[in-house]
């Protein structure tokens, strides 16, 4: 039983401006991490991810578009012979950037709600390389911190609350 | 213009028993983020929580509810003197291992949404190192390869779709 009430020092900062909330609004929900995710395997057009993701057509749609304003993909006319122009969906720069975040998310399901016949995803170095990458905690000196040995601290765009 | 269609390997996997789907149903929406970043802060009691970062107590308490039943959080009591006995919310294993998806979203978010005082939330390592933390790929070989030279491919858990 604790009994003292010390006050956390992040007490004194502000969450306005926070960058996992400023990202969160950007990535929403899990519907847009399914979209990422189609994309990410190489599935580009709208009928095949509504398709393999079982995404609601209107569901799709809305992500798609707010993944474009927002910077993460980007369209690309293509044409089957026959049918009318349609779009393939891309990652930017910005969306590619996102990789990290989602081999931790895969990583951290694998471990901790693990299938019986394993993972039904691995992220792979691409090429002659071909072994399995994950995601390493480094810090700048070189070391690679476990969880309980980093902590978050407030920087310089830390705004007290007032 | 693209002009052929080519089908996408995805194409023959199921993402029924994906590992970011199963992931992020878990995780669910950005106010379990939220609440993820008060505890990993070291912002542990419901009334603080609620204060700083502004989230509806009943959306707190449904999202801490979630989080201790997913065995993310768990439960320690505390009491203020004079006041009745009231909980601490501490992180468990699983719930520090998610340490890596948190540093990968602040790490995307300080490069694609920078403020302009600099970032407010910094990951360090503890102790004398004191140095900044950021999340890596690299593959078993020892490689650190770029998000372009990373694919995801079907792993032993993959099914085929029917």
């Amino acid at each position: 039983m604790i009994e003292q009430q010390a006050v956390p020092e992040a007490m004194r900062w502000s969450t306005e401006n926070c960058t996992i909330s400023r990202t969160m609004e950007i990535l929403g929900d899990k519907w847009t991490f399914h979209v990422l995710r189609e994309v990410f395997v190489g599935v580009r057009r709208f009928e095949e991810m509504r398709a393999r993701a079982e995404i609601p057509r209107q569901v799709l749609t809305d992500r798609l578009t707010g993944l474009i304003e927002r910077g993460l993909l980007r369209r690309e006319p293509y044409r089957v012979p026959g049918q009318r122009e349609r779009y393939e969906y891309r990652l930017t720069q910005a969306g590619l950037d996102l990789y990290p975040v989602l081999v931790a998310l895969v990583q951290w399901g694998d471990e901790h709600l693990p299938l019986e016949a394993g993972p039904p995803l691995v992220p792979e170095h691409r090429g002659d390389c071909g072994e399995k990458v994950t995601v390493v905690l480094r810090c700048a000196a070189g070391h690679e911190p476990t969880p309980r040995q980093v902590a978050l601290h407030p920087g310089p765009g830390a705004q007290p609350r007032v």
